[in-house]
């Protein structure tokens, strides 16, 4: 059976200007690959209401999840909560569960639980909690969209309150051949492996370091003995590289 | 008048699944920052043809200019050059200004120019060569969409040769104040700052630091002179994060 498929939202200006390197996408690929979730695409938008709702709309009809980081902090420019609700024509408000949660964090804290603290409860109507160890102001999900944070050690926290009630598929395992000749030299051979080995996924990643060329073969499948196989095939046509 | 907009379109498995870090977003996005074209989206796609078909017609359509990373080498997960020709409806096939180009650098190099290199060699009738000063192999242009190289200093040296030949905009410049407090205390003052300076666009990037709440608000313009007098309306309600 196949894998579950996933894609990534990435909400924010900042990460289209260059001012800030995403460290979420790569944390999340990552982890859903060890769970057996095939993620399939990610897009990364600005804060703009109708790109937003759009995005949601497409990825959602197209993909078993959708991961959104960004936006639902206490700022005017976080509107994402608000951008999920109209993509799926749910009501948001400041909701119950999220109030009571915040408002007893910040009296903890001794901070104010202001108007634009209070934002951060606004949550659609048919949504579930996601929850938020970190900073508490919780993520939710909405039908087959997980609303995450943008910071990363929010986004993390969060991650690891959703994935474990996802159902994974078989986790893809990989084994890597670090072969160091030019991609023009492997070339041949690495499309025989791959023809005999088409259940598995064969990719070469070349690199140059300090003037040389090299790549990386991996080998990604889900049957660890298909993948010692095609290794043992790699290392037989590439001898040097043992 | 409002600047070209463009669109980065990351090909390849390897940042799915979570193996590679892409590091040619960030580069991409700065560079075109500076050069005022508004990066305005980026989509990963695996090394599948029909999602790289579909997704370089829709960008191509949205935007003024589409930059393409990864899948142009010699392997044979390499398709990006012929989903490109397919996406236009162009022919493709080795093409003597490419072929030319590799074939005297293998033969001054004295390694083989063999027929998976010259696979490098194919280009669509209508595309223009991009310079690739670090490995030859050139990457293209057809329509507005530029088909660069996956490896970071390759990618790097053809956004120098592509970039120069674009027509830019009003460069986007920004400053930042850092303050040192909770985004939900800053959150209603930047809101009214925000509708004071709507010319200006002002986001609000939280961060944690040692278990610290803060955060940098960005002021983005194209005036200097409204920059600064943002600036100084932040500091006056800030006083303390001068």
């Amino acid at each position: 059976m196949a894998n579950p498929t996933a894609a990534m939202l990435v909400i924010g200006d900042e990460i289209l200007s260059g001012r800030t390197r995403d460290a979420n996408m790569h944390y999340l690929a990552s982890e859903l690959t060890q769970r057996g979730i095939d993620l399939k695409e990610v897009r990364v938008v600005p804060d703009e209401a109708p790109t937003i709702i759009g995005a949601v709309r497409a990825l959602s009809s197209t993909y078993d999840h959708v991961f959104t980081s960004g936006g639902i902090g206490p700022t005017h420019d976080d509107i994402t909560a608000d951008c999920i609700a109209e993509a799926f024509d749910d009501h948001i408000d400041i909701r119950a569960d999220a109030h009571d949660l915040l408002a007893a964090y910040y009296a903890r804290e001794g901070r104010e639980f202001n108007a634009a603290r209070q934002r951060m409860a606004r949550i659609p109507d048919r949504a579930t909690l996601i929850d938020n160890p970190v900073s508490i102001a919780p993520g939710f999900t909405l039908e087959n969209v997980h609303v995450l944070a943008g910071v990363p050690s929010v986004f993390k926290a969060m991650v690891a309150s959703v994935l474990p009630q996802l159902t994974g598929g078989a986790p893809l395992i990989s084994q890597t051949l670090r072969i160091n000749r030019g991609e023009g030299d492997l070339a041949g051979p690495l499309a025989e492996v791959a023809a005999k080995f088409s259940d598995l996924s064969i990719g070469s990643y070349p690199f140059i370091h300090e003037g040389v060329y090299g790549a990386n073969i991996v080998l990604r499948g889900t049957e660890p003995a298909r993948l010692s196989d095609a290794m043992t095939t790699l290392k037989q046509l590439f001898p040097e590289d043992k």
